[in-house]
């Protein structure tokens, strides 16, 4: 690009939002993602770095000195400096606590304290606050002294005692509704239940969409007000879990970068090929153990890559099927047992018309009926085998505390694979020799 | 259950919001969930059916009566029956139709003109407007007055000329902050851009996510204001989205009932095993083309799923990353080239590490140095075909205006599988025969 061309670029860039620069940053490769990262002011790069993924964000870190980045994330609110605290390198992070005064520490010491993934990590400590004993007009005098206004998605005040225990909300909609001699007390709502900040960020997403909620308070295990959770944030939770879902099937980190660099990639993606290649070989060695069988009968080698797939398949809609159950909360120990029934009850069908399908394009293939068989009941007990661990894999890992989204797909795989290559070598070995 | 308990269970179960008891109908088998979708209380039930998937609904409808059906819908926003609308059985819309009043009926009809995830589809009509001429004071007046208060979610006013087009916003924030006696125009905010009712829901839910909106304005063609969409709604697009993704994958619809009828189950599953099965074949059909040489080289019929495993997990890694960057609008045939580039780079890399440790552990087996050289070069050969196809299938799906979620799985294993096996198996006829 020329002189003209870059100056009118940065004009565009940072004429958009911070959320728009960072999505349009994650789209550009490496080199044009430092040229365009240069063009963004400096007063945008604390916010856009907020809304990076965490690769991105990293690469783009490493590109600034410490004075910009001190003077980046130093105007951040504290629960996005939180956010992003832990990706700092460690020689900048004392010189940012340094450069912040006291109240602003000590809000991000407690945003620290929380793990980032739960209620007291997603929240912001930037609540507005009354009282119930207020009169309405009493608040609206004090919010027009509030020096910079409320604070984005603000849809409610929050009521609390003198203690600072929560209370209940004060919805913007009801004040501007009720008389202005009413009390906060008689405007205000009590069925809002706040938050404990242990919550997972799961719950907390649970919890908004069931709620249709904007805001919601977080309160402390003695029932103090300790900040709210807004709802930009959660639908970032919606996103990112729904992305670890998608991408941890494949291997993939949800973070991952599009346009990581290509050695970083090659170690991250060699990692998963390396554990496939193990369970490859291990259905490879289950085929080995038939050799001699394979010999005789070299139709076997032909059509055993179709008894594993269909297995793989099938087994792969229950798995998906589980968790998603899992992931949004209605699929636990307590109704396993129904999944389990209904999905061999769907596989017994399908085993049984497969079976049959598969057993008469090999009839007409091969023209030898006892293959046809023989392949006929390999396809049935592999669709039997393959409902039986998609449903209760997910459900066994989750008890272990491995992430099913991760690993179910590998083990299925690997359960179809070898008892596909099982059953239908075995019982040719038993039937055709 | 016994009498006593169906009576702490009915209670139960109508203490919960109706977005929880839909939820929880969802995690009951069919049973067990027209047991206690008798237990809910009438007035709920339009309500509840509004948040089940789509599947579910059907279910539940199915077991009432006309009556108990005009009764329930007939309640409900007009944007929200809008929604199951099509779900209702013919017989009965007409019906529902002629229970509502003018003014609702034609609400009804311009929601129903709009598809249902477009902007149009997803947006309510509740909106309060106000004139940039009025006082604050004279809003907050005209507040109080509203009948039914605030609709739920609102955090700002619409601000309109006298012909109802769009100006923009009057945030209940700057309403309770500002002086009573400036007017509208002063406090109001201009850079909310309405959002025209022909966008996709997918564009909408950006929208939302970038600039951290509760609710947005929907305008018509000519900027005349038709309605509102609030966060909620979005974030049920973004749920729904993620879902498609996830669940489109194994060839799973996204409103699959977990405990859908056995044979509702058993058909649908059929319909991908099916479209598997023709790809399995045809992979069968290109070992079949090289019986001679498996029955020469056994080792070749042992070794093959390696080879096409490793291609088949490889390119749904490429495939992941294209999908995942195409849905969240990041990847586009702008930049897609550098995709392209940037993973058969990777997998370059990954082909000459894999290509090595294959033929290691080949070469240790089978005790034949050919064999290794046969299955390293097979090895790289799938994994960069595997990576060209994970990249490229996506935007090229996209075009022909298929859905690379839900095809582009089926079609990229058919692709490592096939040259998986026809290089393997040609590169052995030619060097071990």
């Amino acid at each position: 690009l020329q002189q003209g061309g870059m100056r009118r670029a940065a004009r565009m860039l940072n004429a958009l939002q911070p959320a728009e620069i960072a999505h349009l940053l994650e789209s550009l490769p490496p080199k044009e993602r430092e040229l365009a990262w240069n063009l963004v002011e400096a007063e945008y790069d604390g916010e856009v770095l907020t809304y990076l993924h965490d690769d991105v964000r990293e690469h783009l870190i490493q590109l600034m000195d410490t004075g910009e980045l001190v003077a980046a994330v130093g105007s951040l609110d504290t629960d996005d400096l939180a956010d992003i605290f832990q990706d700092l390198p460690v020689a900048i992070t004392q010189e940012v606590v340094n450069s912040l005064d006291q109240q602003r520490r000590d809000r991000l010491e407690k945003a620290l304290s929380f793990p980032e993934d739960s209620a007291g990590g997603l929240m912001n400590t930037d609540t507005v606050t009354v009282r119930p004993e207020m009169t309405l007009d009493v608040v609206m005098r004090y919010l027009r002294r509030l020096k910079d206004g409320l604070p984005d998605i603000t849809d409610n005040l929050i009521v609390v005692n003198r203690k600072g225990n929560y209370l209940g909300v004060l919805y913007l909609t009801d004040l501007v509704t009720h008389d202005p001699e009413d009390s906060v007390a008689e405007a205000m709502t009590l069925d809002i239940q706040a938050i404990p900040a242990t919550w997972s960020a799961r719950e907390v997403a649970t919890r908004f969409e069931q709620h249709d909620l904007v805001t919601a308070p977080v309160i402390d295990e003695d029932g103090g007000l300790l900040g709210r959770i807004t709802v930009d944030d959660v639908m970032d939770v919606i996103r990112e879990e729904a992305e670890h879902q998608f991408m941890g099937q494949a291997g993939l980190s949800e973070t991952e970068d599009m346009f990581a660099p290509v050695l970083l990639s090659a170690r991250r993606r060699a990692l998963w090929l390396g554990v496939n290649l193990l369970t490859a070989f291990l259905a490879a060695w289950v085929i080995g153990r038939f050799e001699a069988t394979i010999q005789q009968v070299v139709a076997l080698a032909v059509l055993m890559p179709v008894v594993a797939s269909m297995g793989g398949i099938a087994g792969t809609q229950t798995l998906t099927l589980a968790i998603r159950g899992i992931a949004v909360g209605q699929l636990s120990i307590k109704n396993a047992r129904w999944l389990l029934w209904k999905e061999m009850a769907v596989a017994g069908i399908n085993s049984v018309i497969w079976a049959l399908v598969v057993a008469l394009i090999a009839r007409l293939w091969f023209h030898d009926t006892n293959i046809a068989l023989v392949i006929g009941a390999a396809i049935s007990i592999n669709l039997l085998a393959a409902a039986f661990s998609g449903a209760m894999l997910p459900l066994l890992l989750e008890r272990f505390g491995i992430d099913p989204a991760l690993a179910g797909g590998v083990i299925l795989t690997t359960v179809t694979d070898v008892v596909g290559f099982l059953s239908f070598l075995g019982l040719a070995t038993i039937f055709l020799l």
